[in-house]
């Protein structure tokens, strides 16, 4: 008999937001006369930037060509773009283009990356958190360490009791839309070197930091370079959530104890990793990638990402019209709304979907510490994220 | 101590054909005059097809509007995609669209489809193998089946002896280049019926089939629709190495038993894996996938996959010329060429590095019964390879 992974059995039934798109489209389907509103799913709205669609249509042009055609790259990138990185994001943080891995994203690098470790690899997730880690680490058969992040603790996690041998950090956070400073997350970094644990730090939102002295890269924090792993991604920077590409950058200073004591680099072990399970990120798409890191496509991404953070920010404002203390949407995309004490986060996202047409993500969705919250997104268009900011006005909850 | 996965520490040290790579690259460094032909990896050399270049250039405009721009989709590919799939590659298979999984390439799909089953699964590969098979299997420290493949037993490989949970086939096969008939694959079928097993078929090659009767699917075999999953991708058939993108078939009615006895589908558990940690090919490139199932693009694509086919049969003559047996070649892109008595692989391909310019890849490379054989490609440029063929009748062997 073929046996499956019966760890999968262990998993709720959908990903989070496969189960918010069944609903909605069951009450699309129902009443197909409402205008929705999607501010549930962190997707961004705007077209490409320019300097986007000008790299890939010039590199496009070029796989017509014998000459400018490319077969295979490298799995862990083009040089070309992990060079530019490294220089223009890692300035000063003592990170080269070796320790520089691209992908199709982060949501792939973050599901894939625990295979370096021990089966018994005990994951340290915050609650809320990114469904990726916690269903990856339950699809492994792993134990979980939960560090509650509420409203009590002003979102910044205790040091766990239990201790994790991986620790995921995002922020800007998603869900919460709150970030740490640099003192708060040294305490981490200092933990995890005192532990031997190794950080996975999702840094997917840097981009949208606007308040000085909140770190971007977890490299900022001394020490860093030997326990932590950084994911980003081009997808809410840029606007690749179609067009896919992200990378991780894995310090050679970083690595894990083998049975027979030896500490092993994590940076070969994802090399080979991803030489043997991956094919790396399309060529046009890293081209484009590349044209993000020059001095227009920056301009334009930037213009793009403070229309989002308007968004945000109205979103934030009209909640807190409606009485509620409102979290997050400052120095990241999304707004984290506390509900009336003892309102069910499901029964809130349904509430707003019937009644205001708005999709929402239900915060216990993220873990029960999301419970009685709820999650929406900056990255609605303008028009839109103004009208749901109207119907908002006009709910009386 | 974060622990590593310590089973990594039992795969060779490179992935091969980095490892080719790195022997050629010191070549090259210490013999700069010498012009090299590149005939060891399976990497296209056409530019694409106009068909696919004009569905590029159409879709990445597209991306610059706010109504053509699209951002996340569905992580099993978008419906345009699967639906031709369904319809052009399996009419009459009884496959239909919910069974076809869209990714960024066969190879990613072979590396994470087996997380879907139990940590002591045994997993049977030929010998030799495409690496990643094998090289994801120990990854996971699981125990291998190996099944020899050599001209002795005209590289059909005979049925194991113990049973394994997942058997891996390749066919049209890299690395030999060898097919098996529908009598000689539905003995496997039945195998896999009989014993409750799992059968990867990994049918990359398919374009490459010209002689008839040979399956090009493993559907067209009875009963394969209870035990095979099926992987194809567009690399070799529609020049998409540096563009990505593949497609798993998973039919509802294969399974696996779960430790309360039930048998629970794999198409479940495979599309929980993707929407956890993956998040689809891209828009852009899934739209030129389409483009390759148009009549336009698959009219150009065959002609492509002719002149492939031409190099490989050039390849094959110039070899027996030598006075070698050479196996492969006819319906495959690959070339399996049987050395002289005693011939090291690793020694013929520095030999034919040096004495030709003429890259290959090492048949020890890819498993103990590849020893004594080397593989080529007829995927080179149809100038290089003539101009290989006329260095191999001046090589004295």
């Amino acid at each position: 008999m073929a046996h499956i992974n019966a760890h999968y059995l262990d998993l709720p039934g959908n990903y989070l937001f496969s189960e918010v798109a069944r609903r909605v489209a069951a009450y699309t389907t129902a009443n197909p006369e409402q205008r929705i509103i999607r501010l549930g799913i962190g997707d961004v709205t705007r077209p490409l930037a320019p300097a986007i669609i000008a790299a890939l249509q010039a590199t496009v042009a070029e796989q017509a060509t014998p000459e400018g055609f490319r077969g295979y790259g490298p799995e862990q990138g083009y040089s070309f773009l992990t060079r530019i990185i490294a220089e223009s994001e890692y300035a000063g943080l003592g990170i080269s283009q070796e320790e520089i891995f691209v992908s199709d994203g982060a949501k792939c690098d973050l599901g894939n990356f625990p295979e370096l470790f021990a089966q018994d690899t005990v994951t340290a997730v915050t609650d809320p958190v990114y469904p990726v880690y916690a269903d990856t680490a339950v699809m492994a058969g792993r134990a979980l360490v939960h560090l509650p992040c509420t409203a009590e603790n002003a979102f910044v996690p205790a040091l766990p009791t239990r201790r994790p041998d991986v620790i995921c950090l995002c922020y800007p956070n998603n869900p919460t839309g709150t970030v740490l400073t640099k003192e708060q997350l040294r305490v981490w970094v200092d933990y995890a070197r005192a532990n031997d644990s190794v950080i996975f730090f999702d840094a997917a939102y840097e981009a949208f930091i606007r308040e000085p002295g909140i770190p971007r890269s977890i490299y900022e924090i001394e020490g860093a370079r030997e326990v932590a792993v950084e994911f980003r991604s081009y997808s809410k920077t840029a606007g690749f959530t179609g067009l896919r590409c992200g990378y991780a950058v894995v310090p050679r200073t970083v690595s894990g104890l083998a049975p027979d004591g030896r500490r092993v680099p994590l940076n070969d072990l994802w090399r080979r990793r991803q030489t043997t399970k991956y094919n790396g990120c399309p060529y046009i798409v890293q081209r484009a990638a590349e044209a993000a890191h020059s001095a227009e496509g920056k301009a334009q991404l930037r213009q793009a990402v403070d229309g989002y953070l308007e968004n945000a920010r109205s979103i934030k404002k009209a909640f807190e019209e409606l009485g509620l203390a409102v979290f997050g949407g400052v120095n990241a995309p999304y707004v984290w709304v506390r509900l009336p004490q003892g309102t069910d986060s499901w029964d809130f996202f349904s509430l707003l979907l019937q009644r205001a047409g708005i999709v929402s993500t239900p915060g216990a969705g993220f873990g029960a510490a999301g419970q009685g919250y709820l999650r929406l997104t900056g990255f609605g268009d303008p028009k839109d994220t103004e009208e749901a900011v109207k119907r908002l006005r006009r709910l009386q909850i």
